[in-house]
């Protein structure tokens, strides 16, 4: 298979697009991220990659919590909106209707489907960004996205953010069974 | 929107399933692994949590490098073979046809679409796993999978990973562009 080098290095496909959430200066904020991604299992954390300068980090240094609120396809404008401008210009506390978890300063999104409250445990600096690993110490789930008891994907229907393209997407049809169409 | 709590708290959706390449003690390994993310981008970098004790772990502590390949869905047998069993237990170094870019210890599977060679940066105890975060030195892409010179996300046709359902499934319809759909 013939092969070329692209500049676009950072092509992990597909990403997530969460929404990150802070109290910066008694004020919620929501940004939106695809750079995020699970850290560990045991404590459960994430890993989510922060331009250095963005609003959102004020809130993160400020209380050392934030909230990872995974959106379904049906709230993809405002997800689009909360990535294109900043709270630094823009009020974006009245967006959402939000509720508190365990942590009083990880606003969560009660119409995402999923919401993680975290507390930060490591700040990478990576130069132009900051990885901030968050231990996640409760998830949130709409019972109306639970099928027997468990998050059905289906249900919580999440945004699935396609780089280079700059896309969002839905999730497509089920090829496989993990554990399973690769048994010997 | 009523919610309840969760056990499964790294729910993180989608994520990708990439097939993370090293070589132990001479030999090409590839492990299976959604927990990988965008760390940043200059310098451009990756994140992916291994769990400690992994074979895999073995090649990024002898050599510092590894490298990242997203699998299309016609692979998706081979990318749960390699989530399945162990490189300590079952030689994959014949599994797939190789190539090297710069780094010579970070082997790139041909078949993939795209491959991103990594560099060692950081390595962060996250208890029951390392967080090893990579600078990525080279992307190579097939050129089958451009359109116009870029990366085209459909030709790629990358694996998508759902956890709780672990399921593999491909990319579903677009429902909007980025930096578009939520301006004012």
């Amino acid at each position: 298979m013939k092969k070329t080098t692209v500049d676009f290095k950072t092509l992990v496909l597909p990403m997530p697009a969460v929404l990150l959430g802070v109290i910066v200066e008694d004020k919620i904020n929501f940004m939106t991220a695809s750079w995020c991604g699970v850290a560990g299992q045991a404590p459960p954390s994430v890993s989510i990659a922060v331009r250095k300068g963005r609003h959102s980090m004020k809130g993160i240094e400020e209380h050392g919590t934030f909230s990872i609120n995974i959106a379904s396809t049906s709230l993809a404008k405002e997800v689009d909106y909360c990535g294109i401008y900043s709270g630094n210009l823009e009020d974006k506390s009245k967006l959402f209707e939000t509720f508190n978890g365990v942590l009083k300063t990880a606003p969560l999104i009660s119409l995402c489907p999923v919401n993680m409250e975290c507390r930060v445990l490591h700040t990478l600096d990576m130069g132009s960004h900051w990885l901030v690993v968050g231990e996640i110490v409760e998830t949130h789930v709409s019972e109306a996205c639970l099928t027997n008891g468990q998050p059905d994907p289906d249900k919580i229907d999440p945004i699935v953010w396609v780089p280079v393209a700059r896309c969002y997407r839905k999730l497509g049809p089920v090829i496989g069974k993990g554990y399973s169409i690769g048994k010997k």
